[in-house]
This record gives C-alpha cells, sequence and structure tokens, in this order.
C-alpha cells in the first residue's frame, strides 16, 4: 500500500493512487451480481479490490476463486496469499536455507516475518527475530517458537546485541526494515550468506533515507543480497498451497492477524504500520457480510 | 592486497600481513631447485608467491604449473588468473547477460573491468564503463570496445550522467567502487536488474565509509547484488581458459597492464591503485629472469 503511493518508485502499477482517488488493495469479496459466466453470485474471490462496500470490477480485472473455505477467510489477505507467498518465496527460493543455519528476523511479528520465523524452524533453522514491543516479543517466542527475540526498540547497540545471539554469524538474514538493522546485520553476516530483502519500511517515510554505511560487507563475505515482491513467486503458488494448508488445519503454523473493522479505521491502520501499532498482520474489514 | 591489510575484515588468509611481514601476492615464478618430485628445475608457476627475489616455498603450499607459453608469463597474474575468472564469473554466473541488455561497469579500465567490458561486448550487450581520465576513456571506446565511457570525475552530478547513457535503465552494474556510484547506479537500474559486486574500492581506505542511501531501490526493482571473489568460481577455470586463450591469441579480447619493475616500486604501485595512477591491471616485476 506503501510503495503504491510513490509515483516516482518501483513498478508502475494500475493500482497507484493519488490524492481523491479510491485505494484499492488484496481483498476478499462475494460477488452478488455478475456478467462474466466465470463468476457467479455467491463466489467468493480475492484479488485486487477497492476500499468500499460494493464495487464494480470490470471484466478485464482477474478475481480469483476461494476453494478452501475451512480456514478463515481474512488467510486469503495474508498467509494464503501476498504475505504467505511472500514468506515462502523468500525464505525458500532465495534463502536457500540448510538445516542447523542462522536465521534473524526483522520485523518478525508481522504479516511475512511471524511467517519466515515459522517456517525456517519447521526447516531445522535457529531463529532469532526482532520486533518493536514486549508484547510482540513474547509472541515471537510463545506463539510462533522462534528460538529467541528481542525488542530492537531497547537495544542501544544492534551489533552487540546480533553479536550476542549469534556468535558464530548469521547465515540468512530475512530483510524486513532496513537502515540501522540492516547496517548492523552485515557486521554479523557468515560468508556466503543470504539476504532476502522483502522491505526495508523503516526508511520509506524518510525524505533522506538512512546511509548504509557496511556495505562492502557483501564483498567481504560474498553475501547474496536480493530485493524480490511476491509476484516473483506466482508460480510457486500450487507448491506453497500444499504446503502451507495441512500445516494450518493441524495448527502446526499460526497466524495472528490484527483486524481493524470499518473503513473508517482504515486509514489510521495503514499509518499505524509505520510505528508499529499492529500486532501481526494488519487486516482491514471494509465490511461484513 | 588491500584486503589482506585487515586484520578484521573478509576471509581470514595465511597471507594477512602486518608491518614488517613479508607480503604475498599472486605472481609468476621460476622454479630454481626443488625437493617435491611435482616440481622440476625450469619449470614456471604461479600462486601465492611473496614479494622478494628468492623465495623458498613449503612443499604444503600449492604452486600450479603453466603450460601455455605463447601468451605474456604476466597474464597469469591477470587475464589468465585471478582479475580474469573474476571478471568471467561475475559477469556470467551472477550477471547472468542476455543479448541486448545494458551494461555499465565502473572503474571500467582495471584489471577486471577491462575485461568485463569485452566479454559484455562479445555477448551482444551495450555497455558503458566509468574511469577517472580522459586516457583510460579513450582506451574504454579505442582500445576496449566499450560503446561510451566518461571520466566520473568530471560528472558532478552521476545521477544525470547515467540517465544520459542509460535511458531504459541498466541491467546489469559490474560493481567495482562503491559509495556515491552504487547511489547513482540504484536509481537507474532496471526491474529484476542485477549487481555482481567485485569491490568497492572508494570506501576501503575511509575510517567511515560513505553511506548508501538508495538501498531501497533493491526492493522496487527487485535488484539481485551478490559479493563474490575468484575463489567462488575456480570450478570454471578450464572453461574459461578455453574461452578467453583463442580470443586472446585471435587479438579478440586485448589485456592492457601497467608495469612497474623492482621490488622498490612496489608500494607506491599499490598505493597508486586507490587514486587510480595505474592504467590497466598493475603488475610488479619483482625481478626479470
Amino acid at each position: 500500500m506503501r510503495n503504491l503511493m510513490n509515483k516516482t518508485q518501483g513498478t508502475p502499477s494500475p493500482f497507484s493512487y493519488t490524492p481523491q482517488s479510491v485505494i484499492a488493495g488484496f481483498g476478499v469479496s462475494k460477488v452478488l451480481e455478475s456478467g462474466n459466466p466465470d463468476y457467479k453470485e455467491g463466489d467468493l474471490v480475492w484479488g485486487f479490490s477497492k476500499w468500499e462496500e460494493y464495487s464494480l470490477v470490470p471484466s478485464t480485472q482477474i478475481l480469483f476463486k476461494i476453494e478452501h473455505t475451512d480456514v478463515p477467510l481474512s488467510y486469503y489477505t495474508g498467509i494464503l496469499r501476498m504475505p504467505g507467498i511472500t514468506a515462502y518465496g523468500g525464505f525458500f527460493e532465495l534463502g536457500t536455507p540448510k538445516k542447523g543455519e542462522n536465521v534473524f528476523v526483522s520485523a518478525a511479528s508481522g504479516a511475512v516475518g511471524q511467517l519466515v520465523g515459522q517456517f525456517a524452524k519447521l526447516h531445522g533453522c535457529y531463529v532469532i527475530g526482532s520486533a518493536g514491543s514486549k508484547e510482540k516479543v513474547d509472541m515471537l517466542k510463545n506463539k510462533f517458537g522462534f528460538d529467541e527475540g528481542f525488542n530492537y526498540k531497547e537495544e542501544p547497540d544492534l551489533n552487540a546485541t546480533l553479536k550476542r545471539y549469534f556468535p558464530e554469524g548469521i547465515d540468512i538474514y530475512f530483510e524486513n526494515v532496513g537502515g540501522k538493522t540492516l547496517d548492523a546485520v552485515l557486521l554479523n553476516m557468515r560468508v556466503h550468506g543470504r539476504i532476502p530483502a522483502c522491505g526495508m519500511i523503516s526508511q520509506y517515510n524518510l525524505t533522506q533515507p538512512e546511509g548504509v554505511t557496511n556495505l562492502a560487507h557483501i564483498i567481504y563475505k560474498r553475501i547474496r543480497m536480493e530485493g524480490f515482491n511476491s509476484a516473483d513467486f506466482f508460480h510457486l503458488y500450487p507448491k506453497f498451497l500444499e504446503f502451507v494448508l495441512p500445516h494450518i488445519r493441524e495448527e502446526k503454523i499460526v497466524y495472528v492477524e490484527d483486524i481493524a473493522e470499518g473503513l473508517e479505521n482504515g486509514p489510521a491502520a495503514l499509518v499505524g504500520l509505520f510505528s508499529g501499532r499492529n500486532v501481526g498482520k494488519q487486516v482491514l474489514v471494509v465490511a461484513r457480510e
């Protein structure tokens, strides 16, 4: 949502928005009426949809039918869709994890981070996460099964903190925040470490981004850092569903959501992401049935 | 040589050096006497050797025999060894170039850069290089066949310069310098661009490295940036020789060296690399036969 607000950055999207235009994001909807034979009344669908109670969707826009309804519908904005495939592709495809490797996840209780940590534990890795409150850190350990977690706001020297948690260094850093955290991580990466770069949320709202000064460690340690988004991994979606659905049903993977009710609470929910007000995946309920 | 001087950075090496110890680097030598049956008098060898006229080499240290002597012996410190395999592996394996793609090379007349440019042209890419003097820029175009080159010292706004040369953006940036150049490049990369990171020579001698502020573009453009050194590509050496030797013999690839004569000129030659005093691969002749 944040990057669609930029006029000059990133991949241009038909869903970029400006003041006065209607915001659109990944959402779940129910078909009320359809002139397209592929969709019929009562179908549940997910896809890009506008933040409004009733939408007229042009037939050129693709919406996807929801087949598995034994899980919460909100999961189709999260674990079962964009954040899920982002965590899965970023961690497994770009992170190329091996059992026993050391994994660090920032924004670890967020929509993507909580899944990366759980995937890494299922894969036999040692996993530490950082988050921005005691409540979130407790959740990392008690709910998502991270080995440890810390509140980055209470660590004045992140380099020292990481050295304490990773005396032998970090193999995979799942990057969600950028800035000072990335700088400290670079000092603590191991040779041939990987940094799947999913987000740099600490930087998006700065007029002048912080400088990352330890980038030469990418060379010293022969690190691979790779930016991506979920679109890069859509081809993995069937494989991903096969992996994740049984784990959800058996409660071996859990997914925490922070649900805001009502369109009028949407702007505050979006803005709250940048101060870390949300706990888990932020969902906005525009309207219930 | 520069990184072997650091005590705390990078892969520890038995060849790291401190004040008063003898410097060692990749060199070419002739065997005068040998207690090891694998080497006999008169053999020409390359490998890590000390900066001294006569060396006693322990039998545990591997030296490699030179088989092809129809090319200058100094090439075994350059195009045929470390810089050669670095350029080859970095460009082809990490850069994954496609015909017609846009390639930018910094330090483009140097030991590695001049080869990357020539490899890229042979592969059908559009190639621009930057260097630090008119003499070097002329060489890019007239000797190495780059499409264009520019003197970065005369470009006050590198972002504008790159936009001029790459109106459609850069697919592959072969990174040799880091700092401000990398920052400007990030603004001009295309989606799914690649940055093989070979060196950041502008940063190594700074007490406080410059900050790279545009790193979020790695996410916006889904860029892959990957540090490496020649050791990552040793397995490609036979394939590389097969590719490069015929091109050298047919003069389809040229290699420019800057040869300093005499051990006493070694320190100045090494230091000169950091102000760009050298033109082409810096070679030090410790002693001729």
